[in-house]
């Protein structure tokens, strides 16, 4: 992204009726979509990927939900009823639900779905590689060829979301073996675990770590990411690249959809212009790694839901930026006044 | 509010297909609206009342705009090129601006004004006091009555608004005067001053803290806000606990609506359990005022322009604390399995 166009963008900012920069990021996020888009600030159509994988570490007991869980919400996607749709539906973004390893058979035909399935959920971390080398890649160029789809349709800016009982467990490590944290300071309760789960879960994860410690020390994006991550994971990393890739602004998550973030910076740091941080999460060690990545959230709304339910809030703010960026009058329009 | 109903209202939440409260904030919220509400989460339509007001203590030259700008806001509010125009339409929010107290004749009729000017503009609060007890509490009657229009004419929320040049000082000054803080933590850099001109800010708040020292140490709320307030800060006083009175949700925008929500408090302590506060402003001392009444903004865009800028962004939050609650299938209906 050329940065220096946030300048020509802060030109016409300043020239609109209120005191200069007095909208705080709200103008910040205009200028940088301003500089992605080169010369516009258009967000919308937006949309939304909702990428569903399973996690082999569940037979592990890192979660309180069963591994069905991940089939039924993909299902509850489709019918509507969850969160996520009720919250693309208020901010107006478009979803698409992709299941690229939900475990066990390829779901029905839907008009919003994308059956794309790489394999049956990943292996147990614990024990084995989640996935093979290639299935990571084939993971991460179906999620580029989603933001080059997105493109082609009309979509002006993205959104992660994802669906994976068990993924809080992959991401932790995935944090631990990238930004070198420690499994207790970043281990949370994901859904919704006890103390006593989060003991345990710590003590995977660190089993994980220690099972996959050469990968780890070679410092390889690649093979990190398929020893430790999760298909949905993967796919998120190629939509972050693709969104780089095609320009287009992406609005990143919460706490999963960050260590796909974070996948895709090790793999490319340029792609940091090009995202923007929906939330901060109330999963335990988010805050901390938002400030190692310096990264804002936008949202402080204690959430830690996932599916993209950050993003579509946060999508509607990147909105609202581009409404005031084009649609307020200027002083002299207006026939107002300007500071001393 | 019968602050029981929140767990009525949880029990509904929880039963709906996401781990047990993780939309935090978002849930905090639909149940605090049900509780208001008795029975219903219901936001929509929603209305913000920007009120518009003079301040007599701009000739010691506390803000770097002139008076006049007050004046020439409001008929930019009229012509839909401000900030608060774009923002209510992008939130879907209903806006009325009032004339409660801007400087010189009454404005052309327009739709969305209110003409209701009690004087020309407050006396300087440095050297007067800012109008009579009889002028306030018109004023903040006038706030009751547009909350009971508004309740009329089917609005079911409301979010606070103003416009005048000079009213951090008032708002400041209020504070000190309510919440026992010193001008020096307190003041901070309005519409834009530098640090030569908050330093004599400071000294000018100072000035009427003293002059109206007997008045402050009554703490009788009715009175410093008639020496130290403005005119649009007693409206939206009165706005706040008209909405308490018709059980409506009131969506508080940023430094000095908080001046406002601080004044209605004092007043009556219950208006509080209807207020919901949306944003954190870049103003210096807003974080510390709103811990120390209690309260948690829902953004953090450092945001500092008013006007309702803050209130129309939050209100949709509340839009969208709504239709997670209305909108979202139960585990049974989704045929999900819930968590241990």
């Amino acid at each position: 992204v050329d940065l220096s166009l946030k300048e020509k963008a802060y030109e016409h900012l300043d020239n609109l009726t209120k005191p200069p920069r007095s909208l705080g990021k709200l103008e910040e996020i205009a200028a940088r979509v301003f500089a992605i888009q080169e010369g516009k600030v258009e967000p919308y159509p937006a949309r939304i990927y909702t990428c569903a994988g399973d996690h082999g570490v569940v037979q592990e007991g890192v979660s309180p939900y069963p591994q069905e869980v991940t089939r039924q919400m993909v299902l509850n996607f489709l019918n509507e009823g969850a969160a996520i749709n009720v919250l693309c539906k208020t901010s107006q973004v478009d979803l698409k639900v992709v299941d690229v390893g939900v475990k066990g058979e390829p779901f029905p035909q839907h008009k919003n779905l994308i059956q794309q399935k790489i394999r049956s959920g990943t292996g147990n971390i614990a024990i084995e590689k989640a996935m093979r080398k290639e299935e990571c890649l084939k993971a991460i160029f179906l999620g580029i060829e989603l933001a080059s789809n997105a493109q082609k349709q009309g979509i002006k800016s993205l959104g992660t979301g994802e669906m994976g009982i068990g993924n809080t467990t992959s991401s932790t490590a995935l944090y631990c073996a990238f930004l070198n944290l420690s499994p207790e300071e970043t281990t949370g309760a994901g859904a919704g675990l006890d103390n006593q789960a989060i003991q345990h879960k710590i003590q995977i994860i660190k089993k994980a770590l220690n099972l996959h410690s050469k990968t780890i020390k070679t410092q390889d994006p690649l093979e990190i990411l398929s020893s430790l991550g999760g298909l949905e994971i993967a796919c998120l990393t190629g939509l972050i690249l693709g969104a780089a890739l095609y320009k287009m602004p992406i609005v990143i998550d919460g706490f999963i959809s960050t260590a796909a973030f974070v996948c895709a910076y090790k793999l490319e740091p340029k792609i940091k212009d090009y995202a923007f941080f929906s939330h901060l999460s109330a999963e335990k060690a988010h805050k901390q790694i938002l400030e190692k990545v310096g990264a804002f959230p936008l949202l402080h709304l204690d959430m830690r839901l996932g599916e993209g339910t950050g993003a579509a809030l946060a999508l509607f703010l990147l909105q609202a930026a581009a409404n005031i960026f084009n649609n307020m009058a200027t002083f002299e329009q207006a026939g107002v006044a300007s500071g001393k």
